[in-house]
């Protein structure tokens, strides 16, 4: 299906619904939404919306339906793989969530927060604590990201071990359908048997499906007891154990299990200003550990006292810091969180955002470590991430005075070798980032067909004028 | 569209599939798979199959699709809503899935079991205490209910406060899809962005988008320390304000809270032999409060004399016990398991499974119980439920002495009362049980005509043909 292109009488009706101040036409106001921010791709487009209610959002959406024009929503656009990106050379009409960022409700006795999807994951966060509360999605973007972004690429972050992922933290949506119909889902319901779950249909389904505009987030007590700790470990096997322990031990107050290489520590403390390496032995790998309580802060010492007692005792960890104050945990988090932007000044980085079941990690790791050695004798891999999900980000920094453009031209190839590994364990090309353009030709060739028809079913029986941010996720039908 | 009736020949295409003694045809041998536990529905079925495999369940789909029969699912027919029981006079066959009750594999290391879908749900918990993990659904019928009525209708139980409903429990699904193919989803991942959610579509359809053949559900580690106590109480606005300071207190360790009450403690105390009151003292409301640990039994102990000294000392919680050991623990569940057989000798029982915010149940409850009792004058309401998951079984019984079937004959006019008052607070109507037949219609009533064109647009697009459990959610389309 092709759309039809917005012919200039067609951009004056689009316009005239949200006004002249809201609707972009100069190339210079609308190039920065046409680029995210690694680069990898730069779509175009005749015009931006930025609608200022649900019922403009439903305008468009009716004129864009009757007309065929392709709608791409937009939130923060923040995104990895190019969802919110228009297609290039296509007349995309661009649809900024931006002024949609109201948070319409908050009831902490409820523990739930209704906002616009609008609204800055950060500002989500913020209104939360204001009320004793905590929204617990958090991840790099944050201050730019927005909810209705998080919503449709079932965004993860360091909490998702405690808390779940985006899909676990929605109770409702509000939706406008390509039609312009408005789904009106906003309930605020720990359980509701009743038909079939369109809320996880629209969640991480990339705007393809309808515009999120507005959902009902769970809230949680802020705990009481918060503990952070770095420790230093021979193989990601023992990571693997320690996990195990930890979890054991802790159950739901486990709030982040992070795994880190040797090579990442000293990429950040090159790297990144304020960085240091946390200990002065040197190891292979690191975890950090995060343990919140909600009953008192001395609970959470405990337990990360007893889980290092024992585990240094045992052997299992070789060394390990406790941070003694918020900011040392900040410290911590930072190194972490620094994993990805410190690779940069080492040259290019080809990057893989993968999940294996959590016990195949080790497995998983060591082959794809020989297979990406075999083919580019010098790589240097940084394979961090959310141990405790089975989410790693396998990135690959370019050997050591290797051409860069050359390294990344060989992204595709690098992809076969990591992707057909992950496959092999029965994972997933990506864990948390979503398809958008970046991976959709990959998915068809990945899932079974019978696994792509009844996304195509989905697709065709929720859009049928394909006018939904075409060609993210699927190829376009024909 | 009008599913056609299985000639001779066809039943004996049916029958050589799975074989003659699992194909069973007598209407003696049928008899308990055309009624449901309350009585209120009884279908009728020319066969019943049951399939020994996964290549079986698509070889029957495969026939049933080809010739427009009807297949009804079933698993352990404990549902509420009939959503298992076959038309009455359809000719539609009755597919049991008992016989696929193979757990297929245990990881726990993992995590996760991958379970066939007829396993009985009380040998998957055995099975994973057997590894020292837990596996958290917990309800009444637990010891004959099977693992895919549980998906398919997302069930909730007792320890939803902590765990989650189904939906939560369960990482990836194997489905017969109603052509026979299979989409194998059996995935144990805890974070995979890869297209439309089909695994949460599959949960909670009732059978009527594919029959669920096996399962990967999550583990989770075995708490070391467990209290329950039982608390009385004012009201059920003091029942909430317990409710936010236990929450806050224990966070995920608060694993249960349970509202009861004075009525149906005397229900059970009159009725279920070895049910006693716990207390001397009467109280108008009563909350059972279950507070898990994963990292000791103290921490467990600490928790509940914090919040229980704490709150008979503000004046908020009347009088407590404790119960002070396994048999006491068991013995208090059993009372609140006990609140709804208990009712059953004092005569008709008319019975809603709603959901409203959980800030709004005492607003809810106020509302409904004078609306109830201007209805019907010296009725007995006996509403008690999962406080926590704002899901009330708000039960109506009988004015002593009152005609029985009478009582019931006003089944739906005070099923209209009650859940007019639920969606006045945008609540459920079914909360947990499902809609199956007893609230199809209803559903068509108090859903969004947008929200079922949608869901009827799902069906069509799964099912083309109309053979999967017609009749059950949605009204057949014409």
């Amino acid at each position: 299906m092709t759309n039809a292109l917005p012919s200039a009488d067609l951009i004056a009706r689009f316009t005239a619904i949200v006004g002249a101040a809201n609707a972009l036409t100069d190339q210079a106001d609308i190039a920065p939404y046409l680029v995210e921010s690694r680069g990898l791709y730069k779509g175009s487009a005749p015009l931006v919306l930025r609608p200022g209610s649900v019922a403009e959002v439903s305008e468009i959406l009716k004129l864009a339906s009757e007309t065929g024009v392709a709608i791409v929503p937009q939130g923060g656009n923040t995104g990895h793989v190019a969802g919110q990106i228009p297609r290039t050379g296509a007349d995309d009409i661009v649809l900024s969530l931006q002024r949609l960022n109201r948070i319409r409700d908050i009831d902490p006795v409820g523990n739930v927060i209704v906002a616009d999807a609008g609204c800055i994951l950060a500002d989500i966060q913020e209104a939360a604590e204001a009320h004793d509360r905590l929204f617990p999605l958090s991840l790099g973007s944050e201050g730019s990201c927005r909810i209705g972004g998080n919503l449709s690429t079932n965004a993860g972050g360091t909490a998702v071990l405690a808390y779940g992922n985006m899909r676990q933290l929605c109770l409702g949506l509000e939706v406008v359908l390509p039609t312009g119909e408005i789904w009106d889902g906003l309930r605020r319901l720990k359980k509701d048997n009743t038909g079939y779950d369109l809320r996880d249909l629209f969640i991480g389904a990339e705007g393809t499906l309808g515009i999120i505009t507005g959902a009902v987030l769970k809230l949680f007590p802020q705990p009481r007891g918060h503990q952070v700790a770095f420790a230093g470990l021979k193989s990601v096997a023992d990571a693997l154990a320690l996990f195990d322990k930890a979890s054991s031990l802790c159950g739901p107050a486990l709030t982040g299990f992070e795994l880190m290489p040797r090579l990442g520590v000293e990429f950040t403390a090159r790297h990144i200003p304020g960085v240091r390496d946390p200990m002065e032995t040197v190891h292979a790998w690191y975890a950090l550990i995060d343990i919140s309580t909600s009953d008192s802060a001395e609970s959470a010492e405990r337990m990360m006292q007893t889980l290092l007692e024992t585990e240094v005792s045992s052997g299992l960890v070789e060394n390990a810091v406790v941070a003694a104050s918020e900011a040392q945990r900040k410290s911590l988090w930072h190194m972490r969180e620094s994993m990805s932007p410190a690779q940069k000044p080492e040259g290019g980085s080809i990057k893989h955002d993968v999940s294996v079941p959590v016990s195949s990690i080790p497995a998983f790791m060591a082959e794809a470590d020989a297979a990406v050695m075999k083919a580019i004798p010098g790589a240097r891999i940084c394979a961090f991430g959310h141990m405790g999900d089975g989410n790693i980000h396998y990135n690959i920094s370019q050997p050591v005075g290797a051409d860069k453009d050359q390294f990344i031209g060989r992204w595709r190839e690098m992809n076969a070798i990591v992707h057909g590994i992950v496959l092999k364990y029965n994972g997933s090309i990506s864990a948390e980032h979503g398809i958008g353009q970046l991976k959709r030709d990959e998915l068809a060739e990945v899932r079974s067909p019978i696994e792509i028809e009844l996304m195509q079913r989905i697709k065709h029986a929720f859009d049928p004028a394909g006018i939904m941010n075409p060609g993210k996720v699927l190829k376009a039908s024909s």
